[in-house]
């Protein structure tokens, strides 16, 4: 016999997004919806009482730096580049495994209250990460960052070759929450021998890549400079790009580049806050819509944003997008929570992002009952313009309740916001030496 | 024997920026903040714990329409003309002086919710207005907004006069907490007849003037095929601009219109999120403030933003400001917090907008024990980028406690939300019919 947990009393949001008074049934051993009906709580064995709220599917954040919350506040207002060579590398120098597991569970503590349920992370020391993950109840696609330049060039393929061992050694860890993914930084911080050498390999064991692409203008001329092509085609020539793909931000992409990553059907994950924050431009997210591009969103590190809330990167993405089209009709409010939720789980290769029979047991119960919320004209409206994490009463993932009525369940909040401060301040003492 | 609060335990965030620790005595009958400094708890009549907390400024809302709240979500993803004319006009036809009321409640409670503690706002049915906010404890610049496009002489004319009665009727009310102004909406909504003939007297009583300017390139043409100016110097050609006038939005100025505003000493109200939503464009917020123009920041109407809460306006300041300055480092946390407080505060001329013996209590006290504020290198980046409404714990206006502990205590939320939600259906019921 199978434990059923059943969300009872709410409205539910569809995968058409119509909005019905429906009960969500689930087995919670396999982490799967079984129904959603009227009157389905008699026969569960746990409730999760979801009355005056409403039930979405977990939201995704398709690409960020989860130990970077470690970092959050610590240098702001500086250009990209400015801001990594100055403040965020020599940090990021100095930073232990234990260091990689305080700040994930800060992170996961952080996604979990703003209903997050899957997350993407490029980063390293990626056990730790994985650790952190497994304990949270979280779904993640995590993989280790590989840079080459500045490197020599054994140094080089020992990062490259990690990032290669890493996606083997976790994929279907956590029950099966974990995939991995082989993630090159970006383009431009990563030599075309190392991508020449170790991709048809990657590409052959079926394992997805992740990485930056056309975040800066900067970063486009290096790559036009050295490969006489826009980045899209150079990384389209080295065969990056495929279906089970997804790249970071695409804020300069010019329409051949869009059509490339339509045809290939790589999704991108905007990140609108980062790209905001960091001056980096704004991305035609209605263009790639438009062409048919899977578009999900991320926060990026927290170092850049600075929180992990995908209400406000939904509604940035909504805001955003409609000055990039220079039209208020662009990305609008649905299109916005299709882009956080189902956007994000076929980004991230997950059955997640639709609350429906079938589907992975991921999602976020969000308390109507609030000024802010009132009146109702148009809940998915609230969604993407009013609502904010702080609104999220349960989150469910995988079958697990990891918060009930606002309490974490799955993690000690105190001691790992305690941790995570003691953590950054010895890490920033030691980068400041 | 007067009556004294202390806010006890706290930090506190200092007109200079910095942040210390001390307590904050007020003189809860005249409203007045005594002393700034430790230990100060002993003498006081009433408490109020700020352990794990910072103590900021009241946040001021400088330009909005409080009843809109009310068609919060009604119609959204529309260009601003569209808008106006096929959803908010024909609703706000429909509004009754009771459904004002009700909006500027609702609006109230939200406010105080998010730690805002004056507001500017501009309406008509004003003395519904004034009683919601003598009621809710709040401290406001209201009047009658102006439109005489599209009415006959005689009406024009009425309403104009409206304006400068209700003006004179309620300044000084609830005990001093609400000023007035004369609003005319906009340069291209008022005929220069009734500039002409009503602005003279109203400069002689010293009455402020409160109008949007520029918020959309269209409107700006309009202005420029009828005078063959652009709007700030018709608005200064007709003795518009002066030290106590505060214009809503400046999304599009030159540099000779800002020369203008900052030789005028004129304060403009940004209003980002509401200038994205309607894909209005982004106003040059650094610019403004390089060439010396007070900036305050505003939410608009809930219709065009979604919601009321300016930690959402202030970090969308941040962010939209360098994407404008095409620079990181403009608008950075330290400058967004100010428009947020003491800007607002100038740009509706109430002595507010700084934690400081002799200025007016009105504080917010941000509860910094979560997640997404942890760890703390920098409290005033967390005010800007990671912090949130719903991170407000208690809120202070005019030494009345108008929330403790996130429960407001000045109004009945639930009742208030109700109502609301009735209101806005049969409104939104005869504007449909
Ligand atoms: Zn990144
Ligand atoms: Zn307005």
């Amino acid at each position: 016999m199978t434990d059923t947990l059943a969300v009872t009393d709410g409205r539910v949001l569809t995968p058409e997004f119509d909005v019905i008074r429906a009960d969500v049934l689930i087995d919670a051993d396999a982490g799967e919806i079984l129904d959603v009906a009227p009157d389905l709580a008699g026969d569960a064995d746990e409730t999760l009482d979801a009355t005056d709220s409403l039930v979405m599917p977990g939201l995704v954040n398709a690409h960020g730096h989860a130990t970077m919350t470690l970092l959050r506040g610590y240098a702001d207002d500086k250009n990209l580049e400015d801001w990594l060579q100055e403040d965020i590398w020599p940090a990021e120098a100095e930073l232990t495994p234990a260091d990689v597991g305080v700040g994930t569970r800060l992170a996961a503590v952080e996604l979990i209250r703003s209903g997050t349920t899957a997350f993407a992370d490029m980063y390293f020391h990626v056990g730790e990460v994985v650790e952190a993950v497994r304990e949270a109840g979280l779904r993640a696609r995590v993989g280790h960052g590989v840079v080459t330049v500045g490197k020599d060039e054994a140094a080089a393929r020992e990062d490259f070759a990690e990032s290669v061992a890493v996606a083997e050694e976790y994929d279907g860890a956590a029950d099966g929450r974990i995939r991995t993914a082989v993630m090159p930084h970006a383009p431009h911080t990563v030599g075309t021998e190392y991508f020449e050498e170790f991709v048809p390999t990657v590409r052959e064991a079926g394992v997805p890549l992740h990485f930056h692409l056309n975040e800066t203008e900067t970063y486009i001329e290096e790559i036009d400079a050295e490969a006489g092509v826009r980045p899209t085609a150079y990384a389209d020539d080295l065969g990056l790009l495929a279906e089970d793909t997804f790249v970071a931000h695409g804020v300069h992409l010019d329409d051949t580049e869009i059509a490339t990553l339509a045809e290939r059907d790589t999704s991108v994950v905007h990140c609108p806050a980062s790209n905001m924050k960091l001056a980096s431009g704004m991305a035609p997210v209605q263009d790639m819509l438009d062409a048919g591009v899977t578009v999900a969103l991320g926060t990026d590190g927290a170092a850049s944003n600075n929180d992990l809330d995908l209400f406000d990167e939904l509604r940035d993405a909504a805001m955003v997008g409609k000055l990039a089209a220079d039209d208020a009709a662009a990305v609008d409010a649905e299109t916005a929570v299709r882009m956080a939720t189902a956007g994000g789980a076929e980004a991230l290769g997950f059955d997640s992002g639709r609350i429906e029979a079938g589907a992975n047991a991921d999602l976020a119960v969000v308390d109507l009952e609030s000024a802010h919320l009132t009146p109702e004209h148009d809940l998915v409206s609230h969604l993407a313009y009013a609502a904010r994490g702080s609104d999220v009463r349960h989150t469910v993932c995988d079958g697990e309740v990891l918060m009930r009525d606002r309490e974490v369940l799955v993690l000690d909040e105190e001691d790992v916001r305690e941790r995570a401060q003691e953590h950054a301040e010895v890490l920033v003492a030691r980068a400041e030496e």
